[in-house]
């Protein structure tokens, strides 16, 4: 095999990233700490922003396009989300380059085109956008306002990773604008239920809905949902957040609107956003020590079909077959490569095709040509059977709804299997040492006790589930009493 | 009515922004030069996108993403392409916000997080996905790379118009790589002949191929290919280029493939982009002083039925009768509008669907529901037909084809009627002034008559067209010989 790669078990992290780059999806650039998404990545994201774009619109959103830039004065006007912010944002100060004197062939900054204001690169569109919406709204006729804008944000981080953090990444972000408090939230739990839809039953992630503690809620937010997946190695991922931001941003930008009664009363605001982050996730839920595994829903090439032959003879008469096959299969719209090039052995191919994690292999013998036969290998069980060619199309549409099942019940099955019960100190600890997942524990509620518990095991509250029991206990750390369990995990 | 709009004749340029800002497409932004793209122009932007996106794969292109900013480093490599940009690119030079001592709430660049080299925003990704080349191409197998990306880019415009010119906005850029120079040369005329394709039967635009002179090819190229457009104010707008960059990029970022008798050789190279620029365009060359003029085939909304009605029991008659119709209409595959809202009175919906250049609009009332018709305006030509409502889906289906054919045809018989040749200087400045358009005249071949030309009639040379026929002739300007006429116009 031309590509090895790291097993979990030696190394989970350099596993992850031997994935993201030998299965092509993404690759590291000149630029700190942003990546080149290659065009095998990129396909898949195209195919997870179609669904959920299509998600959108089909709950009355459309889409919309803001600046890139946000002047600082209105960068600082919510003070919150500015303070969340500033520690990690790209400036803008010049505005031209010019031939540096001192080394020929350089440029370098004109000091004399520098900015009057210092431009700041979006990490997220509130400002800019309810800056906008200011001039958009003045009746309650205007609203709501149901807007969604695809982009790319830059977030200086320090420590970055292939798609799970990187300085630029691309995502999504709603901005609703609401004539009451009532119909902002119901947007918020509305646009978490579409993210939790998206990522069960396209993703096949299983996610757990929850509120965030206020130490981890988005900067600006009065309330953050969100979604929580768990990866292999037993750390928890924020896989997409919906927030309701009350009136703090129609308060910063001063956005009002005349009621009804013609009273005036500021608006009140949602936001919320997946990313590129979401493939992150995806590898790591899925995937093996041989490579990627995609869910078939939104796999870039579901079925690959390789040729055994010797011969150009041999290879002209499978030609023939796979062509059929590949217009039956797209008759069903079935996305499928047929892979007859000469530049490598059909080894190669099924190893390559393994890392990509496309989820249904076929191969196809001279022998199997006069048996009206073919091999058929699914990528996430490794099983492999011989199927007659006649209805093969049909077989392997209900073979690919099968492994989207599957994939998604195994995933579940692990994460169920990592949802734990601790209610003392000792076992909170032992079980984020030894087993990892969720664990389900009682809270004081305060910042201060979470802060301690991060500082002490890096845990961190992953979320308040929607479906908690209330239920008198007494806090792992403090013992002070507590009425509900909170899910704690180490996450990414 | 509620919205009004300069006259083309009174001022074609505010003409042309009242279409922009009344017309939904866009809106100003608090950012020097940005603009807002609001969802009506932004669903038109998406219309475009994606047939454009479906072309591109059709031709063996996929997409990827790369990196918004490029070091300093790598955005001086290639020479040409570096003078052309540095003069109007935005800079990152610091990465972090502090809070500002001396006034409480605001924010300033903190000087301790200065960038150790600077970060240009991308006006053009030459630069960043050359460098990333290298890391892919070693062989001819790895060859061709067909890639393009759909992103912002920022050029520091001094002077900006809603979409014609604007400091960010968005685009697609083909970057191509190749192991010859023919075969970078057929691609480039491919994408050309891609771009006229899209703009002529999809934009309802008519352009002329053809080929830049030195003086305004892309900073880089060794050809730049372009197809212009006519405005109705007769002046040019290029609509789209390609560009046949040589081995420039590759000598810049030293990428070198080894061909199939094992030598080595740098790497041949295209370029390729149309941007939001476009429907400034589309609107610049339909519409008209009532409004937008949208062609059928990218319009967000084709049809809008509006309903005319007495009193709620009359209105609940029509709507059971528009919706039968909406469903009809939609089974076509005709995107549709039902707008009974009572918000507003029939009169004040007309003029909006009017300003925002809906292609057909349908009335019914009470009357028209007893004899069973219904009213139909076509936008472009504003005939009136009243129409039986059986079969009424496949009547607008045609009309649809019909407004797309007709929009076209009068903009190329204005386009045709606008295409001058000039054999002497007076004639040539005479007909600038006066009648616009392009004129056909002979030129020298120099860099120092085009920009003696320029400079005295603000007329540049839009493009030698592909299908220019050799002949002997004089320059319009110094009177040296010539032997094909090129295309002079004031533009866009």
């Amino acid at each position: 095999m031309s590509k090895e790669i790291t097993s979990r078990e030696q190394d989970y992290s350099q596993w992850y990233n031997d994935l993201v780059l030998k299965g092509d999806l993404a690759d590291y650039s000149a630029v700190r700490g942003c990546m080149v998404i290659k065009p095998y990545g990129f396909a898949l994201w195209e195919n997870m922003r179609d669904v959920l774009d299509r998600m959108f619109k089909d709950t009355g959103h459309q889409n919309a396009y803001f600046p890139l830039f946000v002047p600082k004065s209105l960068f600082e006007a919510e003070e919150k989300n500015a303070e969340g912010f500033a520690k990690e944002c790209a400036v803008v100060t010049h505005y031209r380059l010019k031939n540096d004197p001192s080394q020929p062939g350089k440029l370098m900054v004109d000091p004399e085109a520098k900015l009057e204001e210092e431009l700041v690169v979006r990490p997220t569109s509130e400002a800019i956008i309810w800056n906008t919406y200011k001039g958009w709204i003045q009746s309650y006729r205007d609203l709501p306002i149901l807007v969604n804008q695809w982009a790319n944000v830059v977030r200086w981080e320090m420590r970055t990773r292939l798609f799970l953090r990187t300085a630029e990444f691309l995502w999504q972000e709603g901005h609703t604008a609401h004539a009451s408090k009532e119909e902002a939230i119901e947007e918020t739990r509305k646009m978490l239920d579409v993210y939790a839809d998206f990522v069960e039953n396209w993703m096949a992630v299983p996610v757990i809905k929850g509120v965030k503690s206020p130490n981890e809620r988005f900067a600006g937010a009065e309330d953050t949902y969100c979604i929580e997946a768990l990866m292999q190695d037993g750390k928890a991922l924020q896989a997409g957040t919906s927030h309701f931001l009350g009136q703090n941003f129609a308060k910063a930008f001063d956005v009002k609107f005349s009621d009804k009664e013609n009273k005036l009363d500021y608006v009140w605001a949602t936001s919320w956003g997946v990313s590129t982050r979401l493939i992150g996730a995806l590898v790591m839920a899925h995937s093996d020590d041989d490579g990627l595994i995609l869910p078939p829903k939104i796999a870039p090439i579901q079925v690959v079909i390789v040729p055994i032959y010797k011969g150009d003879e041999q290879k002209a008469l499978i030609d023939v077959k796979a062509h059929e096959l590949v217009k039956k299969l797209k008759g069903l719209g079935i996305s499928v490569k047929y892979d007859n090039s000469d530049n490598s052995r059909p080894g190669w191919k099924f190893a390559e095709y393994e890392m990509k994690g496309i989820p249904v292999r076929m191969a196809i013998g001279a022998r199997d040509m006069q048996n009206n036969v073919v091999e058929v290998a699914r990528r996430d069980t490794k099983e492999k059977q011989t199927v007659s060619m006649d209805g093969i199309e049909f077989y392997v549409q209900t073979l690919l709804e099968e492994i989207q099942l599957h994939i998604y019940n195994k995933a579940k099955t692990y994460r169920d299997e990592h949802i734990t019960k601790a209610d003392d100190w000792n076992t909170f600890v032992n079980l984020l040492d030894t087993k990892g997942g969720f664990i389900s524990a009682h809270w004081d509620g305060t910042a201060e006790t979470e802060e301690q518990i991060k500082e002490q095991t890096k845990a961190t509250i992953r979320c308040i589930p929607l479906d908690a029991k209330e239920e008198a206990g007494k806090c792992i750390l403090t013992g002070k009493p507590s009425s509900v369990r909170v899910l704690f995990a180490r996450a990414y």
